[in-house]
């Protein structure tokens, strides 16, 4: 095939793959590594790099080379190719360079001020930077809005969920709104009759750290391509050859430092089992944030959460702790499905944790909008946690509006897709379910393949090979459903 | 003062300086962090900043602005940055892009293999990878030659050491030929008839750990902005805001970990103590590499195995593996100060270093010049070892030629800055001493101010204002002078 064009604009993929490796490792290395008087050069160096990807994503010869791409004969995953291509292209073409290097700079200085701020319980001092933050945001979401068409929020949450509109998004939780108070009244009535032995720690961190890579190696993530380390926030960062993982610890509980990283296990081999074929061209990446989510709450809920799972674990704990009564397998699972409202999202049980998403999606959209501002949000964050999870959070802000690096890293936008994650991960093991009805008992034997080569040929494998609404179609037969949400909570919570 | 192509330059050096910060950055992670997997992505990534690093800095307006602000009223400061901006200039000018990205890829692919091959002694496999660095090298040497004027070793050696010729080294190594075997065995005589208790292991990895940090913190080392690692071969990288230092452990002995940690801190102080007005300029950076080196062998050599500096350190010891007769601090300066021919470089004592570098410097000079090849490097190693220090190092390719890093990683011409190194810090010692007669004794008493600030004042925050026979002349009031190393070494290990 005479393919010109599309040869060209797939060596200048290329070439922003390697140079955005770069940008990934610094950003990794920011968060896990760098002293704090780095912070400086470092914040201009990723700024500089976010100005000069910037600049070759929109090099003023891609509209032509676009246009004779779509006329070439290209086959069915070049032409997939060819449509991510333009949709980046669409999405930095409407951004001014100087916007894209000034929203560098503020959200790296927000971010890693707010490390700090957020130990002191620091309101006054990170709300100015996040009013900066708040600032170029919707400057973002106004150029992006005119550039699409979409509302201002709707045009960021395009670039983590591409084609998911706020209304789709609402359609979804609407439902959720209804049933969601009830649903945590009934788990913890039903819950308040149960007994549940507490571990006994310390946990030290060596031996927490040691469990860790230890769950990781049971989830099958490939160490010859990726590692764990500690951050204050913890995420799944790098590149799909060599994905970074973080978590962090505290010796008087090891559950969240276990239940991160079997969440980040998740977004990473997602990362680490993406096609090779095409590695650097967009149509192998992964399809979006809402799908990344189904993934690391495939690990983190459906899997870890899984009544046969504790029988999995529990043999680790005791190996890196030593025995305790806490770790037998029933009651290590009432352990990992206990209800209880809390501040910490990140640390919130399956049940409770669409609350927190709620909360975030409803102030995060009036944010953007322009119908509330930064210093209103302690107050809107007080009433909706009352409201949701009966929870007094007033002068709070660590455990509060400060909780998230998304905000202070200028990720508005991103938090719907948490809840969207598990939706379409109920989804997904409905669906594996209907095709495989002996996966039960398989994973109660231990025989995570069922779960893991569904999840490759029908998730990992595809990457964006198809826009999310036909990758949902294909993989489950079905377009998002969230009465499959619904009913894995009732059925795992409720039943019995 | 209207400068207008100076400004230009200055901040297209900026870009430059910010965009080799992530470079830096990924290579340090490289060595430190990656996992096996991830170095085809790495060196693609790296080569493709190494090209774009290059692209711009031979941009065909550079030569147009650099004439324009020679004519520009400048001050001395910005008279010496514009020198030393045409320097770089230069050097990349005569390189053509290919070449320099073919360089970083046989580069890193020949680096990464070593890591691997040289644990398996495997000079077979190694050999073919190492021909092709040296192939690529010596084209890099065709080209800097033709530009310069220079012979090809001359043209790499001008990368590290700038004004520095092959000629100008062999007149400083030439009477060290002279008096090195003879002082040498003399030494080694005299230490005959001395008693040396050896410490007693194991060392546990993390109690040196401690052990490092606490003679970093001695050495006066910002931890703000910058950290120890680990990795294969011991370097000190990053930027100067974020300086990262590596060293290796083995349990069966602290002494090697601990004086290169000392070493590198040594890199790193003169890296932190860069003027930071004029940060991100070449004028602002460190001189040489032969300078580099007088920092960390004044560091090691000059501090480290300074008779009194034994006390500083005996109770570091004592705190971190518990006490021991050797840790009394006589036992530990002759521990310190042994002389012992051995096969590894980096391990090497103060006196039988410099035959490590002889050796080097003759057969990489000679594989330049294309006298001789990389088949022929074993029996020139093996002859000169065993006519220098009296080894037979035949068949042990992995504590011979494959020890270093530098070939593999395409550094020719690096080798010679260690002794240059070593001379130049016995003669910033011999200034100091003529200007603070009381020297010795503050540092016996654990003040090692005097030491830093002369460091300070005359050698970190000059950078790169003075070529460096200007340095020298102006920071010891005499050219280089090599009668002041053999004058140390004959003072410390003979006298008495």
């Amino acid at each position: 095939m005479n393919t010109p064009a599309y040869l060209d604009l797939t060596a200048r993929q290329q070439r922003l793959h390697r140079l955005a490796h770069l940008q990934a490792i610094a950003q990794w290395d920011q968060a896990a590594n760098m002293p704090p008087s780095g912070n400086e050069a470092r914040s201009l160096a990723l700024a500089e790099m976010d100005g000069l990807l910037h600049q070759l994503a929109t090099d003023p010869a891609l509209p032509g080379l676009l246009d004779a791409a779509a006329a070439e004969a290209l086959d069915d995953a070049q032409r997939a190719n060819l449509r991510e291509i333009r949709r980046a292209w669409r999405a930095a073409n409407a951004l001014p360079q100087a916007l894209v290097e000034a929203k560098s700079l503020a959200n790296n200085r927000c971010e890693h001020a707010w490390r700090g701020q957020r130990q002191a319980n620091d309101w006054t001092g990170f709300a100015p930077n996040l009013r900066e933050v708040l600032a170029i945001a919707r400057q973002e979401a106004e150029y992006l809005s005119q550039s699409s068409g979409l509302s201002k929020y709707d045009a960021l949450l395009d670039q983590y969920e591409p084609g998911m509109r706020s209304a789709d998004v609402e359609r979804a939780f609407a439902p959720l709104r209804q049933w969601l108070p009830g649903l945590i009244r009934d788990v913890i009535a039903k819950q308040s009759h149960e007994t549940v032995i507490q571990p006994v720690g310390p946990f030290p961190t060596d031996a927490q750290k040691a469990l860790g890579l230890d769950a990781m190696r049971l989830m099958g993530f490939d160490f010859s391509a990726g590692r764990l380390d500690e951050s204050t926030h913890p995420f799944c960062g790098g590149v799909p050859e060599d994905v970074r993982m973080t978590t962090r610890y505290r010796e008087d509980d090891f559950l969240p430092a276990l239940m991160g990283v079997i969440h980040e296990t998740g977004h990473g081999r997602y990362e680490q089992g993406l096609p090779r074929e095409l590695l650097g061209q967009p149509v192998a990446r992964a399809r979006s944030m809402g799908i990344h989510e189904s993934q690391s709450l495939s690990f983190e809920m459906q899997l870890g959460s899984h009544p046969a799972f504790a029988k999995l674990l529990s043999p680790l704990l005791a190996q890196h702790f030593g025995p305790q009564p806490a770790f037998e397998p029933d009651n290590l699972h009432r352990l990992l499905t206990r209800v209880q409202p809390g501040f910490i999202r990140v640390d919130a049980d399956e049940v409770t944790y669409p609350a927190h998403i709620l909360l975030r999606f409803d102030i995060e959209r009036a944010l953007i909008e322009g119908d509330v501002e930064v210093d209103d949000i302690p107050a809107l964050w007080d009433g909706k946690m009352a409201e949701l999870l009966g929870l007094d959070t007033r002068g709070n802000f660590k455990d509060g509006p400060m909780q998230d690096v998304h905000w202070p890293a200028g990720l508005f936008g991103y938090f719907p897709c948490y809840t969207l994650g598990a939706m379409y991960a109920a989804q997904w093991f409905a669906t594996m379910r209907a095709g495989q009805p002996k996966l039960d008992e398989q994973i109660a034997a231990g025989d995570l393949g069922g779960v893991f080569d569904w999840l490759s040929t029908h998730i990992w494998r595809t990457a964006s090979r198809y826009e999310t609404p036909e990758l949902v179609q294909r993989a489950s037969g079905e377009p998002l459903n969230p009465a499959h949400f619904e009913a894995h909570l009732r059925r795992r919570y409720l039943a019995a």
